[in-house]
């Protein structure tokens, strides 16, 4: 594939381009789509006028960028993640009514707890979790959750890579993933947001380990914590059902 | 951008891989890959190791390849179709749980329906929607709400590209845009499926042009139909009002 001067590929140009689009910057001036994806001016005119023409980025009326719908229906219509959605989601649904809190499937993706899906409801407590946005493992209960429930080369990979930010977070790490395992399940006092609470529970595939989890974001020290715990862990393994038949 | 000899892009050869994946092929042998991709196998070959690479591809321990996970995530984390999911999941559930049916979410682009989401439960009619799928206008009762509904300069353009397989499905066409106009919604009887009647209300922007529609399939002659035709619309209002607000 064809090299720039400063040899990066137009792969990873493009790649660079898709990843300065987020859920707080959705459009993008060209100038700054630019300067985020570290991509010459010249050089993000032409590829823009490429990427637009087959609809993987589209143009608003006032010259600013986004993502396009064409890209939406290439990454979605035979992702990995929708069989889990569609088993989810009745389910979630249901927390999301019983609770009346944020309910949220997340799977682990290159040591970052990835969200897959999320609802929410007026009134719920603030949760920094948006779809497809990614959260720390060892900041949240989801990710303590699928860390608990890992494979053993997945786990020790992981800390071999981050044992630094996690033990200083959690300097009685694997007691406490012991304890997960025993519980079933993870809750976490604000971390992220000090006035919430976080409860996970893994998602299990046949062999015992964790595809996903299911969470809940409650407010700190609410009483209804208890109950959650159980509806999360009732909906994990109707979920795990759901996948497996 | 480099130009292979045949001439085209990288970026053509790009996005003809990622198109050669749909809802039936969510993986594929990298020979068949660069047949359906019409790429030569020994660029496939190269081109797949660098996207296996970003994570735009994934490779199962069998060799088959299928979409990465951060293709996913780099799609969705800002997509458009976001806030229209959020605002109508809830009252996609809601008919759902009612109606018992499949429950479906859809825009109009480059002149097909696109399903954004669709809610099935077991036991549900069969239908031919998927997430990120494409439906012909001219046979859904999704398509025929969204021509209704849509600007002039949009509708008008359509038919200039297929005036020839609308009219031959719909001689009376201007008649029954101009009704499902005045009813507020559009059914039709099984155009796809034979055993199903589909019914879809617009979700209209402030200017009283449809965003998107919200849909059900039903058994035909069901007599859920009258029930679904007013839960639909209902739902479309308080959707057109939930991204209003």
């Amino acid at each position: 594939m064809a090299n720039s001067p400063s040899g990066d590929s137009m792969l990873d140009r493009l790649v660079r381009i898709l990843d300065a689009f987020d859920a707080q910057n959705t459009s993008l001036s060209v100038q700054s789509l630019a300067r985020r994806a570290d991509v010459p001016r010249a050089t993000a005119y032409r590829l823009l006028d490429e990427l637009v023409s087959h609809g993987l980025l589209a143009r608003d009326p006032d010259g600013q960028v986004r993502l396009g719908l064409r890209l939406w229906e290439l990454a979605n219509r035979s992702a990995s993640t929708l069989d889990l959605r569609h088993a989810a989601l009745p389910f979630m649904e249901d927390i999301n009514q019983l609770l009346g809190q944020n309910t949220q499937l997340a799977v682990l993706h290159e040591d970052d707890v990835l969200v897959i899906e999320r609802l929410s409801r007026p009134g719920s407590v603030i949760n920094q979790a948006n779809v497809a946005g990614r959260m720390p493992v060892h900041l949240t209960s989801m990710g303590m959750a699928l860390l608990a429930y890992s494979r053993p080369d997945v786990l020790e990979g992981y800390l071999e890579r981050h044992s630094e930010t996690m033990f200083a977070q959690h300097p009685k790490l694997h007691h406490e993933l012991a304890e997960i395992r025993r519980n079933g399940y993870a809750t976490f006092d604000g971390f992220i947001d000090p006035e919430s609470t976080g409860a996970a529970a893994p998602i299990l595939d046949s062999t015992g380990y964790a595809l996903a989890v299911v969470a809940v974001v409650v407010p700190r020290a609410s009483e209804l914590l208890p109950a959650a715990v159980v509806a999360l862990q009732t909906a994990a393994r109707a979920i795990s059902r759901t996948l497996a038949a």
